[in-house]
């Protein structure tokens, strides 16, 4: 026992937190480390020990102090820690629990571990699941305050269950490896104990078991508890170990600044293709070897960040990180392979170039992508079916034409042979399906018998309307499946996250567990730093509804939840110019014009104003009435905008959710910037520059967009599209993957072949692109040219007017005659990847989104926001905004937010609303809707069941997977 | 009273046949009619009083033997009804009834009204409907059997009731017209008098109260019934009168002969368009506008047996009646000015042809077709939001073209400006957002400066991609929507006829209301005169499951979908050849040879063979040796279908769900007919057929289909396919109706001004399409000359690559160009409407189809049949036959059907099979989902409600329209 490294656990001291904290505490805002260096090993190795291997030894260690004020620097979003008179803390809240337990006779407060033990008891005979039926083993009860069990029990109780639960079964969630009761047992119900756990012997030995150690644990929980909270609210699913170290190392691996930096470097790995040969802007190879290295490099220390994480054996068996290593490894051997050629003067082909966009799929942040492939990956089976089906549909038609049309003599419109080979009518009826040549391909049959017309009709019929529908049927039907499924897993997650969280801030408060309303509030400023702390008293007001002091589990869960919804905190501010010139702010011509300004004729006037400055840019620009015109819309507008500013209070015209505002502005100035850039230039070196000038006209266009948003039916429809751009984004990062792989393999194959020449140049065969091969091909006479495989940007135009499809078989025609019919292929492959398989997904998730949107309103949670809101008497009904566009703040009368607890409101006014629901992603609805399907007792199944939740069980599977190794 | 023509009521005399019939009863065989003459009209009239009209006068009345021999033969579907003499059926009823007493002491079998009553008003209790109030006003009760009860109290209870109900209140469902208790009243839990009411003393007084009268009608109820049970069977919701005239019109209604009839003169209105002015295969005008006449008599007629079946109010009240008949006026009229101006030799414009779709629409067959309409119909103003907001979208876009590149003077590939002029640029980027132009339209920007790209992916991404997947969400929505409602509308309406059929038949048995087994057979009798007495006799297993000799209201209710269920009735029949050389057959090698085709590898070797003959079809055919090939596979083949039918006995081989069997066999006869002539042609008229070589072209490729019914997977799918085929004929028929519409438009706008002349005709503008104006033209160049709309069936053709949508704006161009330009708008109107509502809803179909197939399996229903078939010793299993592809019948065992009843099960063996899922279409399946939804106890809200459903409110409001005049 005294060896055993599963023992090796600091000593809880939640009870002084626990049952004597006030909601006018000083200590929780000062953390006070552990400062044991054994601690972030601990549950590590506490885990692996499960798995059999020797213990590692325990790392250097440091005095406390030392260790204090060193330590906690690098954790982002955590409290600043500082370190601190342990012992004088204990003494303070000492008395304090002393003075409490006075005020609450009632309950055994300070002695409540007798009590979870029996609750779980009954609790793990309710779940009744095997693995619980460890706490019912009675613990040795650590003494009400912070007397420490002696510590061979405490390491029994600790190693109890484990024992019980067995070896192999704990591989599955490393969180469970925190200490048996904390970890996989807790959530299922078995106690948690106030300090559950002792050092065991030979390690505890060297710490003297004193005051000072076992009082400043409590933050570290607390900590942890805010990961859990913070990866439920943003829906990560890492599985990090849970010791402090490993925590804060959690906390700055999701960091936005580390992740922003992966992305930048994921983008900046792949833009190389810019700069290396062919290039568009070239670069020498030294540099461009370089930055790919260093891209390499930082690839390389985000996974072994993650690898600090996360467990080992999670980290190995993830294939994510195993295509990673591999693509990272692949990537500098190529580099070595092709530089020493290079020296040598070889040529040879940077086929890594492939495994770049590996990076943007499998680093952890682009869940979005990864499950797009999933879906693709799940659609491949069933899609591989219709597809030969459909195969052999054209293969048959194709018989048929080469029977009826082969031995006709028939010409094409260009003059060629027609339908005599049998695989260029398979070619060409393929290009048929996707309506590419309709007429044309018809047309020399047609012209010869009126009934031949039928023979295309059927084969249109079927394969274009009639397979084309079943492919997007089929990936439709498996993206809602596989879609469904991801989001209740994602759903199952966050609830047991939350419940973990839960778990490790538990008290006793009567008959049940709670979490007190001072651990909540540290817990929330943790998560979401930059929360009002008005705006955590609303929380907290909607958590504990009746305030109790404390948050039961039911309202704890939703934290997550409550924590999502944009809660906009509208402060009322008296005008900045009220404050600095109230004379004449509140004089009658002022409040005139404000009244002006804040009429509905104000934006008809200017939605008229708008449609005459239509009309204007239609016209001809040349007149210079016109030109002056522009002057004087672009006068009128920034007047607006002036008015508006004067009007409404600057801070909320410009607020986070003032779309419009936002726009208008930007747009205007930059309107004016360069229309005046542009006069400047053309009066002073009478020089019109086209770029400018572009500029300013898509400026001058853009502007009459805002016109929408002034008619409700087309506002909806917006908010529906706009709610949709987040996650299209997620497709164009699919389609930027495809989009790279044929862009390189592009450049591989057709690079140089067909060059572009200005319609001046001398050069010959200018006309034919550069290649006879072309000659008085459709490529060539639809001057084509310029659409070639020459570098990375034309690569991705061409790729993007083949996605369009129309005319894709004039480009496989022309680039299968600069270098061999095969090349073809490359052209069926982009349009079988590209249109039949993403574009359709891309089309699912349209309608999936769009019928979400239609189908949901306003979630429960937040409904219950507004609901406590309007009690608080601190809304502001989105209607009045809607019919205002902006919140006149003058106007309204100040409401005190009247909270009794700690912090006071602020004393200036305060309104709340919760954003608009144009603000909401799909998936979220997704995710909420089938939140609503979950009681909220159900705590869902277990980590190992959720992974493996498949499409077709619906409900979640009884723990069958309990017997398996 | 005595002149209340509400009491028309003819005396029930189900009493004899509802408490004392048996299973071997005779009577029921024999219909005796009610030969009152004034009945038809009774129930009408009846109706009619009580929206206060004076009561039409009785009509001649006739001796009853009289009237029962004439009557009754034009029923189809009825049982032969043969005048009997109904005081000896009476004599022997009550001799019966007496019998039947004795038997059942328990119950008091023949005095059931008292019972009625009182469990009427405890129902209307229950249903708390103000309108079944009536039916607890206690009836005088007619005497145990039937000896009718004093007249002025029937007369009193037959219209107490309706006083109550109130003269307004029944409108609403014609079919409550049919007196007071047994309409309206009895589904809504009021008892049904066995003989409710007599008829009042004035009629009566004609007709002696006498045993003949009152023993005679109980066949018109069954026959009412069978109607209802049939409209619930195939989804008919006309509501038609219940006069015995009426329903015996309303089967002759529906019979198949009318309806198919009704079909070839709505076609052959169509295809008049085929022969009038501009004509395919020209007709004198006299003979098109003969036939236009008559089928304008036709459709009259019809229209005018609609209106004698159903009630005058519900048929001016429906607006299809209303338009057939403003088209047949307006087509007479048209007919009638285009002819006499023709005399004088003015030629006009035959605008009423447009209208000839009318009759498609409306005819009360196609209801798949109305509900298309509605379907769009219904679309249409939110999706006119989403295009205004797409046009505006295009619009601004334009706006920033014309900017941007107006004044670039650039040109396209043809040589003309570019982007010059501001409804051209509407025009493009509109074709571009079809993708028809798709790189064509970019290129000279693009060659100008490679920015540009930027701006027409940015208007494919927003315009092309997201607008029209938010036209197909917009529409799939809808569709849904919709759809979910119709389909419950049916559902109710299914659910409410069977409970009228069942009042109708309903008797007492214990506490419940029950049909006896022998009218229960009756009814299916007349309802499925074509089911063998086999089949019904199973289904009256599974209606009465513990064979307790009546069916009860819930078996009852399900009696519609047990008849739609294809229940396939295998009869183990020896081969003929087994009883005619039973020696041969029996020998070894017969057995043999019958084993080796039975085998698995004969399928497998015949795969082999067709993929063999596919190589041989794509070789040159000109080789002797392949032709020669070709004659031994077609030996092959006929050789195959030979030794099928030798194994398998034909009538089985030939069954009717034996799909590969029929197309197998047609195929090869087809092709072994065609070649045979082929060859003899060529042999002796040295001359070779072109379209008989056509037709043996494709009949040798079709051959080739059969290999994909050999894989499984393939197999799935193709069912899936085959399921949705006649819901796609509704797309058929919508399509057909928006391109007769739009091709007759198309011809008056061009017909003539583009012509087609073949490659060497000497004609100047040959190459221009007889137009100058099309010079250098795409269209001219891309030799479309022929797509034109100088007939009507060129005018289909050139609507048909509209619709697959490629190179329209080269049409459009070029009918503007031999036009005016805007001609354009044809075009556009053509696209919006086809290809964004009519495709969509077609793919929304087909996406909605797919699903439901997929997650449907066995419905309740089909599994009940199936256990019961099971159960009997009847089934067999589907896989078996999968495995086997046809039943082998020597081998099985055989099983006798033990049927205790009248019907013995035939001496032969039997076995049933549900016909496979390949048979049900997509509307019957929905229909199912809907139903499984609706708790059986749940008679559904009433007509009137069931009709105002709106798919917003997914549950039945209550009945609150009752107040409503």
């Amino acid at each position: 026992m005294p060896s055993s490294p599963a023992a090796l656990q600091f000593q809880g001291c939640r009870p002084l937190q626990q049952h004597c904290n006030s909601r006018d505490a000083v200590l929780p805002q000062k953390s006070c480390y552990s400062t044991d260096a054994v601690l972030p090993q601990q549950r590590f190795t506490a885990f692996h020990r499960l798995r059999q291997r020797p213990p590692r030894p325990p790392r250097s260690r440091s005095q406390p102090a030392a260790r204090a004020s060193g330590s906690p620097a690098a954790a982002p979003g955590a409290q600043a820690a500082s370190s601190c008179s342990c012992a004088a803390a204990r003494r303070r809240w000492r008395y304090r629990c002393r003075q409490r337990r006075k005020r609450r006779r009632a309950r055994p407060a300070c002695q409540p571990t007798t009590t979870p033990a029996a609750k779980a008891a009954s609790s793990a005979q309710r779940t009744a699941r095997g693995r619980s039926a460890s706490s019912t083993i009675p613990a040795p009860l650590p003494s009400p305050c912070p007397a420490p069990p002696p510590a061979s029990a405490a390491a029994g109780a600790g190693t109890a269950p484990l024992k019980a639960a067995g070896p192999g079964r704990r591989r599955v969630c490393p969180r469970h490896g925190r200490g048996g009761s904390a970890g996989t047992a807790s959530p299922r119900g078995s106690p948690r104990h106030p300090c559950p756990l002792l050092p065991p012997l030979n390690d505890s030995a060297e710490f003297p078991r004193s005051s000072s150690h076992t009082g400043l644990c409590f933050p570290q929980d607390l900590l942890l508890a805010a990961a859990f909270v913070s990866d439920a609210q943003y829906n990560r699913n890492i599985p990090f170990k849970t010791s402090p170290e490993a925590v804060r190392l959690y906390q700055l691996y999701n960091h936005w600044m580390m992740r922003t930096a992966t992305y930048f470097f994921i983008f900046l790995n792949l833009s190389l293709a810019l700069f290396e040969e062919p290039a568009v802007y070239p670069l020498p190879f030294l540099a461009t070897s370089v930055l790919e290295v260093l891209c390499l490099l930082v690839f390389l220390g985000r996974l072994t960040h993650f690898a600090k994480v996360t467990l080992h054996n999670v980290f190995w068996k993830d294939t994510k990180n195993i295509c990673i290593m591999v693509a990272i490894l692949l990537s500098l051997t190529d580099l070595a392979i092709y530089g020493v050629l290079r020296l040598y003067d070889v040529r040879s082909i940077r086929w890594s170039r492939i495994v770049r966009p590996i990076f943007l799929i499998n680093f952890a942040e682009s869940r979005q992508i990864r499950r797009a492939f999933r879906s693709i990956r799940n659609t491949l089976p069933e899609i591989t079916y219709v597809f030969l089906l459909f195969m052999f549909s054209l293969l048959m038609f194709s018989l048929m034409a080469l029977k009826l049309f082969g031995e006709r003599n028939l010409q094409t419109a260009e003059g060629l042979p027609y339908f005599r080979n049998y695989l260029e009518i398979v070619f060409d009826l393929y290009v048929l399906v996707t309506t590419a040549n309709s007429p044309d391909v018809m047309m020399p049959a047609f012209d010869f018998s009126s009934w031949y017309a039928l023979f295309f009709i059927a084969f249109v019929i079927i394969n274009t309307y009639i397979f084309m529908s079943l492919f997007l049927a089929v990936v439709y039907n498996n993206y809602k499946k596989h879609l469904k499924n991801e989001i209740r897993k994602l759903a199952y997650m966050k609830r047991r996250k939350m419940i973990e969280a839960f778990n490790l801030l538990k008290e006793k408060e009567g008959e049940q567990f709670v979490v007190r309303e001072a651990r909540w509030k540290q817990l929330v400023k943790l998560v979401a730093p930059d929360t009002s702390s008005s705006h955590r008293e609303l929380l907290l007001r909607i958590s504990d509804d009746e305030q109790k002091g404390f948050v039961d589990k039911k309202s704890f869960v939703q934290l997550a939840d409550l924590l999502n919804i944009q809660v906009v905190t509208l402060k009322i501010r008296r005008h900045p110019l009220a404050r600095w010139v109230p004379a004449l702010y509140g004089s009658a011509p002022s409040r005139l014009l404000r009244s002006v300004v804040r009429h509905r004729a104000f934006v008809w006037t200017y939605d008229a104003i708008i449609l005459i400055n239509a009309i204007f840019i239609a016209l001809d620009e040349e007149s210079p009435y016109i030109s002056y015109a522009e002057w004087v819309f672009l006068a009128v507008y920034v007047l607006e905008i002036l008015l508006k500013v004067y009007t409404y209070e600057p801070r909320e015209f410009f607020g986070k959710t003032q779309f419009w505002n936002w726009f208008d502005t930007l747009i205007i100035f930059a309107a004016l910037t360069a229309t005046i850039l542009n006069a400047t230039l053309k009066s002073t070196m009478k020089y019109n520059s086209q770029q400018i000038l572009d500029i300013v006209f898509i400026l001058r266009v853009l502007r009459l967009i805002r016109i929408v948003d002034s008619i409700q039916r087309f506002r909806v429809i917006m908010n529906t599209l706009i709610n949709i751009v987040p996650t299209m984004l997620t497709f164009g990062g699919l389609t930027l993957v495809v989009y790279c792989v044929f862009a390189i393999i592009g450049m591989e194959l057709f690079h140089g072949k067909i060059q572009y020449f200005p319609a001046n140049s001398n050069t010959p065969h200018a006309l034919e692109c550069g290649n006879p091969a072309l000659k008085d091909s459709l490529f060539a006479r639809g001057k084509y040219c310029k659409n070639n495989f020459n570098n990375f940007a034309s690569s991705f135009i061409v790729l993007m007017e083949l996605t369009v499809v129309n005319q894709w078989h004039v480009f496989a025609n022309g680039f299968a005659n600069v270098t061999a019919q095969p090349a073809k292929l490359y052209f069926i492959a982009f349009h079988i990847v590209m249109v039949i398989i993403i574009v359709n997904i891309f089309v699912s998730f349209i309608l999936e989104a769009f019928f979400v949107e239609y189908s949901l309103e306003k979630s429960e949670v937040e409904t219950a926001i507004e609901q406590k809101i309007q009690e608080l008497g601190m809304g502001v009904q989105e209607d009045e905004l809607r019919d205002e566009q902006l919140l006149d703040n003058m106007e309204s009368a100040e409401h005190e937010l009247e909270g009794e607890g700690g912090t006071k409101a602020q004393s200036k006014g305060l309104l709340f609303k919760i954003a608009s629901k144009r603000y909401r992603t799909v998936d979220a609805l997704l995710q909420r809707m089938f939140e609503a399907e979950i009681p909220l007792e159900d705590e869902g199944p277990s980590f190992e069941e959720i992974l493996n939740l498949s499409p077709a069980s619906a409900v979640p599977r009884s723990p069958s997977s309990e017997s398996a190794a």
